[in-house]
């Protein structure tokens, strides 16, 4: 598996789509995009488990395991959520129009929103935009299309690979946006993904949701499980290989690889992305005696509010780490565990057996003065492991959430 | 039931206390505080639910259904929690220079600590601390006490009332302490509560753990459980009424009535004074399935980052409400929900089965900007209520926990 610098969802085969200005956004950024499959595509998404559910997540899981997904729009700057049967029906109104500029049939398109929740969707605008925007998809579009997906993001989030299957070429690509309400529970912010490989739709939704699993929901900004959450993948066998059809195979190993890869990069450019975020964390547990032990202990360290203020401010607290994995609800034994603190050059050991040792202050503020800060913790009870991402709790964090005149 | 004004923990009868500057804090605030009980007494507490228990929280919970305490001394400044055997053992240490000093048993006297975590107590200064607050309890240092076992706190939290059991005048009174790490489970930050009243062990557990779990429990500045909740409640017996035993008796529900109180005063008043908080918010969910139900979404609401931030920035955002409610797992239908926002003299409806409504968008930024906002949701399924209270997120949380050397 090779990564392709600078590749996007339009560098898989048989991808087009574009990011337009439909109307919506105040600030005039792209805010509408398409995403088309020249050939049929297979389908495979995982939604938010929140119970108000915005009204293109209640649609989707209606289309989602249909036969053919060729279409994918999703809108910017309004999440279309909360907002009752009026909403339900113009996501319904945005498919068929889709439907009709593509000549497919309204089942055979997704849709997305992302924005502020509560807001009537302004169909005078996205309507037309849709049109437009059907009229110029290219096989250049994926860069403007990751573009016109963002809400508060700084910028845009994109990944592809490139690998063997069956001896033909294969590629993934995805883009996805953050930044705010995110702590995805069994699905994700969006996230959109392509490939042109041939695989069973079985196999598909196995390796995606299962991949999904150890990355976007791993993720947390701030603990807040949004109402539009989704992740989809549309696999079009455009890469003519023979059909994966058995997760013994070679080719289903290497696939699940690749697509591990593609959503874990997308998942820590959101936590880096976060609202506000000045830092990324990654928070690797070892050692425990369950997989849903090491998830709980990492997700509990990357949501503290505490430990987030204190890598905002450089301050190797490591009783906020051990406060939150005590809090976490895993079987663990808060007596034996170490835990260090890594950036890309430097690792520095600052609990061992569940006390705090004497450790250079200094040396462990200058390493948590870096872009990127590992806490890693050995439970030493079991053979899982699991890491979770997420970034710091800054004064711009509260600004972005709390200053919303300004 | 009256609420005496001005009055503290020992303005009940048969109650000494002080609290002492024994040289822990560099701040030199008062740090070290001392309460006993001039009649024997029966105990009753709750405990943090964090696996990371401190050292006094271990020892206390040996010791919390003895027939006899007649003491709690409280440190401030230095959490004693992750610190090992060696912890425990000053904690008992603790315990032992107060029973010589009081003539007690060792058995006979409670612990608590707040303050930085993992690092060792200063026993130097603890002791002659101990020492020296022995010589001084007095029926006026209350007020001292409640002074000294505070840390970002930026007031005293204290209550105390007035009521007849058995035909004679009983009080209770209670003082606690906030201001971070608040999210308690099953437990609080610290808490210590004096009554006179004569009651059963069963009877005073009773009535104390389930006020806990519908005052102190429903709390969250944060987010994030500490190391060290404790809630305590001694009661000597001293105001001679004969022993409360039967939980039918009128006795009993006024004691009940009281232990309610005073316990929802002091969570109130630490959601107050939470670390950097602008404002109290308090929300009231009616009408859920079950009392669980009730608790979930109250809970889910009050600790929901982006609302409060929202709140701070007297944001109306009810997306943001809807939202907390939708992913706090419990058994509602987001379809029916009502949601109104009030402040002491008015009340603007925000939210109509589940959709956002038309609403004076000024008045409401008006009514947020008061020093207590409620939030009531009524989800229209059942018989059940609860309330929980907390906080905005401010720039000032932020800077207090992520500026240590500032």
């Amino acid at each position: 598996m090779k990564i392709l610098e600078g590749k996007t969802i339009t560098d898989v085969k048989g991808f087009l789509a574009n990011g337009i200005y439909s109307g919506v956004k105040r600030s005039k950024k792209l805010d509408l995009c398409m995403i088309y499959s020249e050939y049929k595509a297979k389908a495979s998404g995982t939604f938010t488990q929140n119970k108000a559910k915005a009204a293109p997540v209640t649609l989707n899981q209606q289309n989602i395991d249909n036969e053919n997904i060729q279409a994918i729009v999703v809108n910017s700057g309004n999440a279309n959520a909360c907002t009752g049967e009026n909403g339900y029906n113009d996501a319904v109104k945005m498919t068929e129009k889709v439907a009709e500029c593509l000549n497919l049939k309204k089942e055979e398109v997704l849709v997305a929103s992302t924005g502020i929740i509560g807001v009537p969707l302004e169909m005078d605008k996205i309507l037309p935009g849709i049109e437009e925007s059907s009229k110029i998809l290219s096989a250049d579009g994926g860069e403007n299309a990751a573009k016109a997906i963002l809400t508060t993001d700084t910028f845009s989030k994109e990944i592809a690979v490139e690998f063997t299957v069956g001896g033909k070429v294969a590629r993934i690509a995805g883009m996805a946006k953050g930044s705010g309400m995110i702590h995805p529970n069994m699905a994700t912010m969006l996230a959109f993904i392509t490939t042109d490989v041939n695989i069973s739709k079985n196999l598909l939704d196995k390796a995606f949701k299962e991949s999904v699993a150890s990355t976007y929901n791993m993720v947390s900004v701030d603990g807040d499980t949004s109402t539009n959450d989704m992740s989809i993948i549309l696999a079009n066998g455009a890469c003519e290989n023979e059909e994966i059809i058995s997760e013994e195979s070679a080719d289903y190993i290497e696939f699940k690889k690749a697509i591990e890869f593609v959503n874990e990069t997308l998942a820590k450019l959101i936590a880096k992305d976060g609202e506000g975020a000045t830092k990324l964390l990654e928070v690797k547990i070892k050692e425990a005696l369950t997989l849903e032990d090491a998830r709980k202990c990492a997700k509990s360290v990357v949501s503290s509010n505490l430990f987030k203020c204190a890598l905002f401010g450089n301050d190797a607290n490591w009783g906020r780490i051990v406060c939150a994995l005590g809090y976490s609800d895993a079987n663990i034994d808060m007596d034996i565990i170490d835990v260090f603190l890594r950036n890309e050059s430097e690792s520095i050991q600052i609990v061992k057996k569940g006390v705090g040792i004497n450790f250079d202050e200094d040396a462990a503020e200058k390493l948590l003065d870096s872009k990127t800060v590992s806490v890693v913790v050995n439970l030493k009870q079991g053979a899982y492991e699991a890491t979770a991402w997420g970034c710091d709790l800054s004064f711009e964090y509260v600004r972005i959430n709390g200053c919303y005149r300004t």
